[in-house]
């Protein structure tokens, strides 16, 4: 049995996943490119794999075609959008990922792109290390009205956290009016339209779907506030990044914060913009949440090889939400 | 009657306190200089001047030797350290303050900086900015051992921020056990030095005084984790920087914050340590609470000015702690 491991850093944090894979006597094979593959390098590599323990890069029909003896795709991570869900299940290859693990960590990392772009923090630290003593004003997440658009797992801790802020208000969208599992009295479930209007900090936590594919464009953000923060640590491609620059260069926007990207490593010309604070597709980069989420997905690698069943086998309704998509 | 208005920024972000100092019918001068005065300038500034708006620039001996005229001298923010009280009390010089105006922007800064530095986005930020995409591993505030030393009008709002993380434990210590008005069952009282040598993350929310500077140099930031974090958004000066320049230049503590400093603005050997987030003494700064500062300072100096009783008087122990240091 071969393995291939495609997600970057393996085993970095941790050793205990390369010591299970190791137990198992199989061929493991790391990414030999040491960054996120593209469709056409997947494809000249997953030939002979039976299982691969896959990061976020397309694993597309091309790729399932080139892919004869795989049988798994254990995701390190919970987004599914990188992967062709059903035409994996025509081939009998099975789909696991790690969907609790990453969301403490990606929470975590919303509130501190929240507070670093209201204080400036990351400008006023590049400026005084340059030498450049500047005192920046900023807004207090206190006097904030905050719009969280997505309140499932991680959506539901940034609320949480929030918690301790005593926001002015905090709206929430989304799909379902689930128990938010807080007293908050600030909070409200809201229209998106009412978010983009209202709020001052806004953000985005819902999985990347044909539906959520460009959800917020010119037209949502030229409806926010014009000193407005926009918050993404979901997944790239929500947020329409070419309206996004083109809007904030026109001077729109308090700030943004940015962590995932339509493609990665992201090079386009948000970069250009200042009071655009950036950060690498970190959300999961904790190392206590990278170090579950490795190990969960190795798990699962070890349950197929040793014959046992899968324990967190996607579920039905996300190929289902992937066949409703791709008919749209 | 004329008014020294040496605090800067003034009026910037709200100008009610320049109407109100206009309405008096005063000579109002503003910092002639525009940064933080030193000594010597204040000295040949401040003799024709019956009342003064201050900042942190030092109101020495010296300085009011050389202020026949002074009668109040209004203070924008809570820090004494940079008046001499008991020599203005000798001359009949009234001292107010704004002692709560800041306290919930420092608060929020200080978590700010905690999950900045914790999750490394000014340094992936810059990064990004220039063009190179590096992930970053953090850690997680839930995950960590808080040490808060000073359990005051700041200290208490950075625990209450606190408990919508549910940190694995607070430690806290303060002279006087008082209630902290929270309920999250993870703090308990502890002692600085089971702080130094517990905490993940220790942050310092104590006045400047002879008894708190230099409180944290080589010995107690040796006794500190090898990847510690250290937060200063109290006063320069109660950190030793020197010691911590150097101890972290030898790779000790995994990080620091500081947003204050011994002499600012800032030109020191601290800005060559990537892992030492720098900000440029803003804990107050944020729009509401430097409003309030300075509507709240300048009332004082209307009252002054129509004979009125003034509000928020320095209190005597102040004076007594700083009467007690210079003995010391």
């Amino acid at each position: 049995m071969k393995i291939l491991v495609t997600t970057i850093p393996f085993g970095a944090i941790d050793p205990a996943p390369i010591n299970m894979v190791g137990k198992l006597g199989c061929i493991v094979d790391q990414n030999p490119i040491g960054r996120k593959l593209t469709e056409q390098e997947l494809c000249g590599l997953i030939g002979d794999y039976d299982a691969m323990i896959a990061g976020t890069e397309p694993i597309t029909r091309s790729v399932l075609e080139n892919a004869p003896r795989l049988k798994l795709i254990a995701r390190v991570g919970i987004g599914l959008d990188s992967v062709d869900l059903n035409e994996a299940r025509s081939r009998n290859i099975s789909v696991s990922y790690t969907p609790d693990a990453p969301s403490p960590a990606v929470a975590e990392l919303t509130i501190g792109l929240m507070l670093s772009s209201l204080r400036k923090i990351a400008i006023s630290n590049e400026g005084l290390h340059q030498g450049k003593w500047q005192r920046y004003f900023g807004n207090r997440l206190s006097e904030a009205v905050v719009g969280i658009i997505g309140a499932g797992r991680i959506g539901k801790r940034v609320i949480h956290h929030l918690a301790g802020f005593g926001c002015k208000k905090i709206l929430v969208n989304d799909l379902i009016q689930s128990d938010l599992g807080t007293n908050d009295r600030a909070y409200c479930w809201a229209s998106k339209e009412q978010i983009y209007r209202e709020a001052n900090i806004i953000s985005v936590h819902v999985p990347l779907t044909g539906e959520t594919r460009h959800m917020i464009g010119t037209d949502e953000i030229q409806m926010m506030q014009a000193n407005a923060l926009l918050i993404n640590t979901a997944r790239g491609g929500i947020i329409n990044e070419e309206s996004l620059y083109k809007l904030m260069a026109d001077g729109h926007l308090g700030g943004a914060a940015i962590d995932v990207f339509e493609s990665e490593p992201y090079s386009g010309p948000l970069r250009e913009i200042d009071r655009c604070l950036l950060t690498a597709h970190m959300g999961s980069m904790t190392e206590d949440c990278r170090a579950r989420m490795e190990i969960e997905a190795t798990e699962e690698i070890v349950r197929f090889a040793s014959g046992e069943p899968l324990q967190h086998i996607v579920p039905d309704y996300e190929y289902a939400v992937q066949a409703h998509m791709n008919k749209v």
